[in-house]
């Protein structure tokens, strides 16, 4: 019974990394409907949330049921808990990414990002695909090292986001309001997304060692 | 052993409800702190979402000794599992109150909101408060008519937000980018408050009837 909770468990914790693979991609796709105004792929993003909520919904039954059925204590429970945290961070993320598909498909025909934002936010775009791919590696080795390294790779995406507040603050700024908000909205929900990809990372840490980063 | 299960349950129950308390405390004073300019008050509300913080993780912590030493099962291992959570929804809306607290602070001594937009930003706090104190009261009375309720709620708050990008979005708006911006995040703070209260009734209502809303 103790080998079949593991494997169960195994199990439950491959289905997480690939999980996070689809977000990466609904990430990256998002990103590119909206730099490219692309509406049949943003809405391939959008119609793909329900996919993804569908995924972390049956994850989260699977890990209840084993929960129910082998009540783990200790280590195990927490290690249990912390996948259903997990869960809830990496669908988040998929509505992140839909919210970024959102402001792509509203603004269609018309790119909704200034092409002289383009390179900060695919910057920022390319921050969050190596943070949640990082993520997704910390889960699946528990590896500690890999996760004080993601911290940086947060304070990058800080940077990112103050320096595209300080364009659509500056005197220059010349492509109005609307823009300006499409731009400041999504320099939350990719910042949000970072921030979901640390908060992994952090119950990974702090099943190993123990200790709250 | 197991009449001490439900009494530390249903302590854990009646913290969870005093927490949103003090969530719709700090929702109400970072509202307070904005439209009065308040930097004291607004300091006052970053200070105490380290608080907040606390007793969630406080909370958390004994729900976890009570899964592992009890090891409940079926529905208590559902409430159990939907009760962290909620606490999860509580934390995130502290952290919420403290963006608005900082939004207030940062344009200090100016006030960030433009006069005309008082009015709008305090029906969106009043609404996120009604919506707070109604998920309060559907976890402590498993109200699922209550939770019903508080749907419509919601699509009050979504008719505010959007009635606030219209404004600044409008031609006549005549305030700059900077109070845009500001408020567009300030909807969308406000916004997800009210989503978080949603969740926490949906949590209830899956709990009570074994539907998910």
């Amino acid at each position: 019974m103790r080998d079949s909770y593991y494997d169960q468990l195994d199990t439950i914790v491959d289905d997480l990394v690939a999980l996070a693979g689809t977000v990466r991609g609904a990430v990256a796709e998002s990103t590119t409907a909206l730099l490219d105004a692309d509406a049949r792929l943003a809405e391939a993003v959008i119609a793909g949330d329900a996919a993804i909520d569908e995924v972390t919904d049956g994850i989260e039954e699977r890990a209840l049921l084993l929960l129910a059925t082998q009540q783990p204590v200790a280590g195990d429970l927490r290690q249990l808990v912390a996948t259903l945290r997990m869960v809830g961070d990496l669908e988040r993320m998929g509505d992140l990414s839909a919210h970024v598909a959102k402001i792509a498909r509203m603004r269609v025909p018309d790119p909704a990002v200034p092409s002289p934002l383009h390179p900060t936010i695919r910057s920022m775009a390319m921050v969050a695909d190596s943070m949640i791919d990082a993520a997704a590696r910390i889960v699946a080795n528990r590896d500690v090292v890999a996760a004080a390294r993601l911290e940086d790779e947060d304070d990058e995406m800080d940077r990112l986001r103050k320096d595209l507040f300080r364009t659509i603050l500056s005197d220059r700024w010349e492509h109005g309001v609307e823009p300006a908000i499409d731009l400041a909205l999504l320099g939350r929900y990719y910042e949000r997304i970072g921030d979901h990809a640390v908060s992994m990372a952090r119950r990974v840490v702090y099943l190993v060692t123990g200790e709250l980063a």
